[in-house]
């Protein structure tokens, strides 16, 4: 039996990646996002929501162009404490202890501690309601050396991105391994 | 040091959601997705990407609504299953051993098995490249009884949802609690 919740943003898991961009003055921030997802295979596309009361999104309509960071479980505090206060008064890449670094391809900074990060050109702009959404271009994506299985590909288990639940607001780390896509369903055919 | 991988969609974590859908007939179809993410917090909506040529595609453009269900780490089989045939020759549900409901709200059947469940208006249609995004209005999410803690919210150590990582393949189950959202920060401060 199933319980109804209403018209909730609750679904399970959701990223935690952490936007970087600079403003009109070149000074670097960050913010952490949930709402956001791959979109396109063709460009590569992934998309991220803000909300336009943030210091970051006039950041993005004005640089077209952002960072997406993906932190790792040990550093769940700082990622959460860049979410939870505004860049418009204060560096939160010194806050949070975080370092910027330009991007190699777009106008943006990214966070060098962090493990993963993807370079965005922004490609389009959504107006959805109290969000907006920008769908960046993947220009390049970049992966902590020491992060890579023996094949150079990048291992989930060394980069230990954090999952979050929207409504009962909740980090989690990621898990056992359970089976390898389009392959393990062929044992239910 | 971070080695570039060049434009690609390769983040972690996205998402292993199925979406619900009828047909012309009224035949219930399903899919696995991984392109996909909360997008809007008013009005809730949630993103899903298809390629055109998925059957899924033209039932949505038809019917102006999905669901989208999460699978539970022990139901990965199915939804693997479900994401490497077609549902044009072929019934999906009863292939992966899976039962369709019609939803309660919209125009679209959603799995009996599966934990958790949004049913969604269609919103709006964005044409991106290879892929299409699909943004659904969240007109109600269901939430399996067994899956609620005792404050009667939906625990994503129940609901077990799956982390797919791109490029690499893998699944991957929730791991451990590492904090709580927007309090694990102040600490950092």
């Amino acid at each position: 039996m199933k319980k109804s919740f209403g018209p909730k943003t609750l679904i399970f898991p959701t990223p935690v990646w952490v936007v970087g961009t600079y403003d009109s003055g070149g000074r670097p921030n960050i913010m952490t996002i949930a709402w956001g997802g791959i979109c396109c295979s063709q460009p590569p596309c992934v998309a991220v929501s803000l909300r336009k009361a943030t210091y970051s999104f006039g950041n993005i309509v004005e640089r077209k162009a952002f960072t997406i960071n993906v932190p790792s479980e040990e550093q769940v505090k700082a990622a959460d404490y860049v979410g939870m206060v505004s860049g418009k008064n204060q560096d939160k890449f010194s806050a949070g202890g975080l370092t910027p670094i330009r991007a190699e391809f777009v106008d943006a900074p990214y966070v060098k501690e962090f493990p993963m990060v993807l370079e965005c050109r922004l490609f389009q702009t959504i107006e959805i309601g109290l969000h907006t959404q920008f769908i960046g271009e993947v220009v390049d994506v970049k992966v902590e050396e020491t992060a890579l299985d023996e094949k150079g590909m990048p291992q989930i288990e060394k980069i230990r991105p954090i999952v979050f639940s929207p409504e009962i607001r909740a980090y989690h780390a990621i898990g056992k391994y359970i089976g390898q896509a389009f392959s393990i369903g062929k044992e239910s055919a």
